[in-house]
């Protein structure tokens, strides 16, 4: 029995308020379990540099914590002047994760930035916000095809992410909290497709390693709960769920 | 009439809620109109190296917006390396009003971090947070009089905020919103404690100058608001309201 | 009596030195008692990319202090690798003051750098440094006007600026020096025009409050010392004192 | 065929030189074909301020590229005044691999530096990095036991890193060169121990995903070219290969 | 004839005030022609990490230039959040200098902190700073041994610097200003002690390069002109000529 | 006898490796003694913005040393955040030695960037890289000669420095290891050409002053080390040498 009283495939529950802030063209906040993100979607009319002139669009993705989303306040990255390795390492994550499944070439040149903002952090805020950022994406095209700036919705498929890990004891869970998360050996993120295929996978194992078997375990534990994920998110978007993968048709 | 229906001395429709996060000691979204503060008050058992060794506490105050709290995106601070003039001078307006009103003398050596983060941007965002973030104060300290860390209240009286305004067509109006603010040829943020004494004043009229009389008016209808705040105020702190102001006793 | 043996409402002796320097098109050397401030305005002939090509021209001051201006050593702020919080909202100050008393439509797409540097501080750097940054201004705009750059003289009336404040005791006092200051309840600066306007008010009590008939006395004490800077700067300009508001004719 | 006439499951020439520069403790350059990186593991006598104080060490890593490693010249790190978020990726990841192969707690309060340096690029820089580093951190250690500063081999198993990926044509491939990589589809890393576990998976696909058919025929090939470099690992650290392990017997 | 009429062996005028500023326990403004630096040495009761509890002092010097000292303007080096490599290089050299005429292990635990200010630049601002600062620091000791804080003055001869060069017609001239610093085909500065030592000396063709024979007489115009700044200096400092080298006697 | 057996006029052995790495256009390892310097020079086809349209060409030159290229590990400047004095004097040094020798209205718009990358330090890296940036540069135009970019070879005359220096004991000594370096009282850096004359001198005595006798002696010293470093440059570059100063035939 987990220290919340899941079963070892069961998720956190999860809610995810759309249209949560005025502004962005695409706007959720994702709650799981006692994990909450601010998934802001805007889009800008002009690509960066490297970019320009191709006709093609981009992706690209933040993501920051509010100072006492966590149990100890942490020091603000603006405070002190750089942004931190582990940031970089999750907003360069949820920006591939989200290009993955977007057709860029037919989004005209512009950039969709995509802002996850942790108000509250309990485990799992880097899988959490590409499951709520997907859904902010979503929405914001949406937004495009409503106002006829583009014909066909660019997201090409669902996606979604999941944490899973190991225990000391051995046992493979799914959605880690931060307690577990804390006592785990290892800690593994998956990013899959509605396709049932990955896009990214991050194991590791600090003071641990795993076998092969562990791994397979871990894998179809994650592919149980991304499913329930794609149905949150299919409830979230609503009719626009329909139009996704239309560009490829 | 004003662009949404108001009075001139109308304030907009204010809403606290409290403990709305659940790590910091005091936290509140403090909602005036569109305009969406959390107010997170996080207590740290010590104090910068200025105070060390006097036995005496501190209290600081940071502001920050998500990038799309506004209507356009604004780049992260974080990402640009440095926090911009603007946010200092509104951090620094935060702190210095908060210290204005609690006796940092029976606090210990501890330090109080307000974080004002604005999720949603309508104009007044400074001036909500300083009016959230008292209740965030006052919400922290009486956690640590239940965990009987300290004795009293250490919050003298009350404290709240508002802007007042000059349009371009001399009307003097309470409480500007973002359009009013970027067309009034005065803005003006007023900080006042619940004996009606004057913390701050800040007006500034860049492309125009303001006679004494239209002074007097605005202090005027600032007077008034932050009396209807400080009622707001009274009811999210429920019966610690009774013990504000017991260390001067 | 005053620990330098001013009466409440006497300013310390004001000396504006002009031309103090070679390079730039207005240079002025302001003492007010021992606070001794470089007023330097610089013309350039382009705009910050928010302005080009609107035909209008931009004022925008700087403000640093010399390591040793004061009676402790400073590091310096190229030394720390970034501009304090402090240094920000004087220069944001001086810079707001000074192009409410200039018609920027009529300069053409050139920048007014105005840079004041504090070489010996003894409070009121920031008053001294609008007050001696206006003369400069003035001068540099002379200077445009014997080179035929421009037809009119822009600046549309006389700027200055003064402390008051509220010492331990209650009185309120005009100009105060550094001793002063650091005793000081409340301290407040005022910047008005020619016409006996505000142009900015920025008052605090850091350790106290003020009362609305205290806030009605430094109004007063500041209208009076402002009144007399006039006359200071008025000598310094020379002719040009006339010119100025002729584009408002 | 591939673009080098290498079979898909075979490595790139390996050598690993011992001893390549004088003064640090451990001195590697590994070179697996175009790919050269100078390992050079350094002791110093204290640990992190995190750590002090508990009796046991620490292991980090840096990474870093000449300007000219690569076909285009690309600017410093230095120069640009911040750690890439690739380098900081990519440091985090040899440091935490490193650490999963030593025993912390045998080696007392020391920090091992860890600094791989790229001379010359050519895909599979991070996964040199990692076998190469290892050498060196035994060589460091080897060091310390000569002088009997600690008296068994505080690492615990061999560990080394290859590169898998996925061609466009769905051959999936062993230890990509640059154009292999520039290629490929799905692009992953694995980090894996003498006793054939994982330590870290990293395997992304951008512009593509990977069925779990694919993970599973790139596990197997990882699994290969690890072994091979075990082998190159085992003769570069001579008689200390006997003493891995020992803290653990 | 030089373009400012003066013999190629002549300096500029030079005119040295002292106590140019109140609060630094040695303040200097030095003009040489229209270059004006302001010097001062702060007296600091510790000494940096490297040297404390060896009983010995420092001295360290930075360097500035007001952003108008120039005919073009600068941008501030706090702006643009670093030192550049020019003023690292002078500040270096000014420190280096000062050093190697003073005793530091006869002033105790202290830092002379030496800041030269150019407030208006015409050539040759280096040299002067060094100029100007040796006798800030003799002031600022004077100060030391007048409050008994010290028993002998720790400076043990003079130092002054002067630039030499070369112009394009070959003509080696002594102290060249900006319009022939600009022109001149070999700049080289030169610091000297009282005994005609060579402290320094940094010699720089960048288009150009040159012979012995230019050497020669380049050294020779120095050694004439340092020969009368020491004059000026002496005057300067008064009675403490007498108690230079005292230390050493 | 110095401590390494060597003569006072002996350099130390001296070893130029080329084309050391693939991708530059000139590659050299240069050893002298225990120092080894890898320098690449990098063209790329265009100039910085203050030389543009002007039809001509740069050299610009960077240094960097592995973190533990010395005995003690030093902090990469990266991670710091920014370059050091020490840095910055050197790459404008290197950079200054070859613009000398390089006629740069003759390559035609493009940068030539020399990076020297110290990867074993044991005194005199800075000079070790000129002698070898200066191979590593002829190599560089070999190619672009080669590939008829260029019609002749734009150096001009062969350029080489070497460090002098006075012990404790007044032997001017050629050539100084790190520890005859560490315990030297003067150290001075030259460069000169193959017409014997002077580039850049920069001689210092830190703790110590120096006359014109020891001067001349240690003039006299590099001159010979220098005349040694232009056989090995000649033999590395092959029959690029004849074709140096053709441009200027």
């Amino acid at each position: 029995m987990r220290n919340d009283e899941r079963k070892i495939n069961s998720l956190r529950p999860v809610k995810i308020t759309t249209n949560y802030i005025t502004h962005p063209e695409g706007s959720v906040l994702i709650e799981v379990g006692n994990t909450k993100v601010i998934c802001n979607a805007s889009i800008e009319d002009r690509v960066p540099p490297f970019l320009r002139g191709q006709g093609k669009g981009w992706i690209t993705a933040e993501y920051a914590m509010l100072p006492r989303a966590t149990e100890q306040r942490n020091i603000r990255e603006s405070s002190k002047g750089k942004v931190s390795g582990r940031t970089m390492e999750i907003q360069r994550l949820i920006g591939r994760a989200l290009r993955s499944v977007v057709d860029l070439d037919s989004i005209g040149e512009r950039t969709v930035w995509v802002d996850c903002d942790v108000i509250q952090a309990d485990g799992g805020t880097r899988t959490a916000s590409i499951t709520g950022a997907f859904v902010a994406v979503v929405l914001a095209f949406g937004k495009l095809l409503e106002e006829k700036k583009i014909k066909h919705m660019p997201v090409t498929q669902f996606l979604a992410a999941v944490s899973v890990g190991v225990l000391p004891d051995n046992t493979e869970i799914l959605d880690l909290n931060y307690e577990e998360d804390s006592q785990a050996n290892v800690d593994m993120n998956i990013v899959m497709t509605g396709k049932h295929e990955f896009v990214e996978i991050q194991g590791t194992g600090e003071e641990a390693t795993f076998t092969a078997d562990q791994l397979q375990t871990m894998l179809n534990l994650a592919g149980e709960g991304i499913e329930e994920l794609f149905a949150f998110q299919r409830e979230s978007v609503g009719d626009l769920a329909d139009r996704i993968g239309e560009t490829i048709a």
